[in-house]
């Protein structure tokens, strides 16, 4: 059998090519009659298993060959090819929204940001079920980030293999809900804020900051990391002096507490109110990490709003690790997943987000983005590596 | 006993000091009779532990928090206090390139990059091994890798969690020394170029592409990465007909051969010369990646030159994943290292060397860097995570 290529790039086929290759393994749109439309990723398909003898385009007749080279659609061949191994059967996306049985608004929006409609194994396009929507990606194209949610990613990388990652909307979790202790006194550093004399519950219970004296150290002044610091700052629990305008100073009283008005007089008044604090700690923070440090807060705080313990990602290369059950109150368990903070027009590279995503399945948690706006909302979302 | 803060920085101790401190446990450095020079980091450990009460700055007496409040050594601290209760002496780098019996030169140019130099357990400043050249970096500043393959990082995150990478010079090797088949013709696509009628030995045995077909297909064509064609046209082993200006023209002869020259006839010589295949897909892998390609292709022809067999390091986020070793020929085994290749002017920020070596480490491999100078020089760099 041969097909028809036609100027808008579909591939007519006649005769039986409905009950061939429609009605037996799902390929293609039936157009009335026998008739039988399909896309070029479909007629490559065929072409290569030798169902199809060739496709003919302006008088001639082009093989697999030659109309994948005509067509240019090697990457859509290969997730094809590789989901129809797999034993699924699968449609160009937008077909579903022009048939008559299904809600055609929403099927369209969520079709818009995929390429094929992956139907459950033993279902097809006559179904109405759909086990995934993929979206077909190389791996030298962006990806938005805030179009993932409802699409299966199939990447090929350049040497043409196949990773696919499942992508979800996600909601911050966490079981830890009573509130910090407060009446805190720090000292601002550089890049951090030292608590001196901190309850025992602030690092025990509430799982914030590090013991200035490592990690065995079961007393002693307690780190902050400016999030922290920050969170806690502007919840009225912490108050700080400035260390770092102290020491420009050089002046130290008696106490040991640093003068950080540069008046000669170190005082209590000194350590201002928690609201000079989270101003303090806040802008001590843009000096050091940029807008980052704002959309960085920004999830942290929805993470602890939601019973969740975030703390520092960097040993995975990320913003944040989550705790968000604890097997006692005062042990961490492993864990859940890891946070990468970006802003809500981010565009991923696919490799940065498969170093991403490996990583984290290496160590058994999600992998999610947290996509702050400008207007103060985050979105979350996470990916996963999906073996179809 | 008490210290006296200098104008120096330094902090100078009388008494029984040099006994005391530096002969029993390996603090400061004597300066002549009994007395004791301390850097601040060695005088607030001392602080820290009590056994010095305070130092003396200005007519003032600073205790522990006073003293790392005026010289902000909170990461210094950090690390010191980690190696010294991990059983180690270090001290201060620099002050080693001073002493009589070593090579000042050498000493001063591996210290230059160093903030402490950390002797065996056992040893101390009075002998002359050495364990680690140790740099101290907080999270936030960038580390220009060209500096890194004598020290080990001790990277100080925002919690003051501490980790340790060791790095160290590489060269690449294998043990695949056969050439490639040659007289391959393929055609070139947007982003990859495919060989029809490879010989088996291209795939099978110099592990040269991925098939068309998938991957369990075990025949048929062959896709080749760009870095791949252009690595083979280069030795003269590849011509191709350009696919995508033959999409363009849309011409396409019986023999389904793209017509690549437009002028109406595909034949033999269409293919060009492997020189001007080399051209060709060089000035598309530049069109799809910038300088990156030219840089990746440079540190892909110096793993195939010296035996090892470089493929997509996608799935890991890395530029490349290298083969070593081979069981049988025809058979890859466990891939030995992730190589990323960046200019050689690459400043890296501690976050995204930690999320290289936490996933190179969890998949057991080498974590390697390919520095690629203006002049077509590469220098190769490894890190790993470290226990001192």
């Amino acid at each position: 059998m041969q097909g028809t290529l036609d100027a808008d790039g579909t591939v007519r086929l006649g005769g039986d090519a409905r009950q061939r290759f429609y009605d037996s393994s799902g390929y293609g749109r039936p157009t009335g009659g026998d008739g039988l439309e399909l896309a070029p990723v479909e007629a490559a398909h065929l072409l290569q298993r030798g169902d199809l003898d060739a496709v003919v385009a302006d008088g001639k007749e082009l093989d697999f060959r030659a109309f994948l080279a005509r067509t240019g659609a090697v990457l859509a061949f290969v997730v094809y090819k590789d989901l129809r191994d797999r034993g699924f059967y699968l449609s160009p996306a937008g077909r579903e929204a022009e048939s008559a049985n299904t809600d055609a608004d929403a099927v369209a929006d969520a079709d818009a940001t995929a390429d094929f409609v992956v139907y459950p194994r033993g279902s097809g396009p006559w179904d109405d079920e759909v086990a995934y929507r993929v979206r077909v990606v190389g791996e030298r194209e962006s990806i938005l980030v805030r179009t993932l949610g409802d699409v299966v990613l199939a990447i090929v990388d350049e040497d043409g293999e196949l990773t696919y990652f499942e992508t979800a909307r996600e909601t911050p979790g966490g079981t830890l809900d009573a509130d910090p202790p407060a009446g805190l006194v720090g000292t601002l550093l550089a890049d951090r804020v030292l608590v001196w004399e901190p309850p025992d519950a602030l690092y025990e219970d509430h799982f914030y900051g590090q013991r200035l004296y490592g990690r065995n150290a079961d007393a002693g002044p307690i780190q902050l990391s400016l999030v922290e610091a920050a969170h806690l700052a502007r919840r009225g629990a912490l108050t700080v002096v400035d260390g770092e305008n102290g020491t420009g100073n050089g002046e130290v009283n008696d106490n040991g507490e640093v003068d950080g008005d540069g008046t000669g007089t170190a005082d209590v008044n000194d350590a201002g109110d928690a609201g000079d604090a989270a101003v303090a700690v806040v802008a001590r923070g843009r000096d050091v990490e940029g807008d980052r440090f704002d959309r960085r807060l920004r999830a942290y705080t929805a993470i602890r709003a939601a019973g969740g313990v975030p703390k520092s990602g960097f040993k995975f290369g990320a913003d944040f690790r989550v705790y968000e059950s604890f097997s006692t109150v005062s042990e961490l368990s492993h864990s859940d997943s890891l946070v990468r903070v970006v802003p809500r027009g981010h565009a991923a590279l696919p490799r940065d987000l498969s170093l991403d995503v490996r990583l984290a399945g290496g160590v058994r948690k999600r992998m999610v983005f947290a996509l702050t706006d400008a207007n103060g909302g985050v979105d979350w979302l996470s990916a996963a590596r999906l073996t179809p």
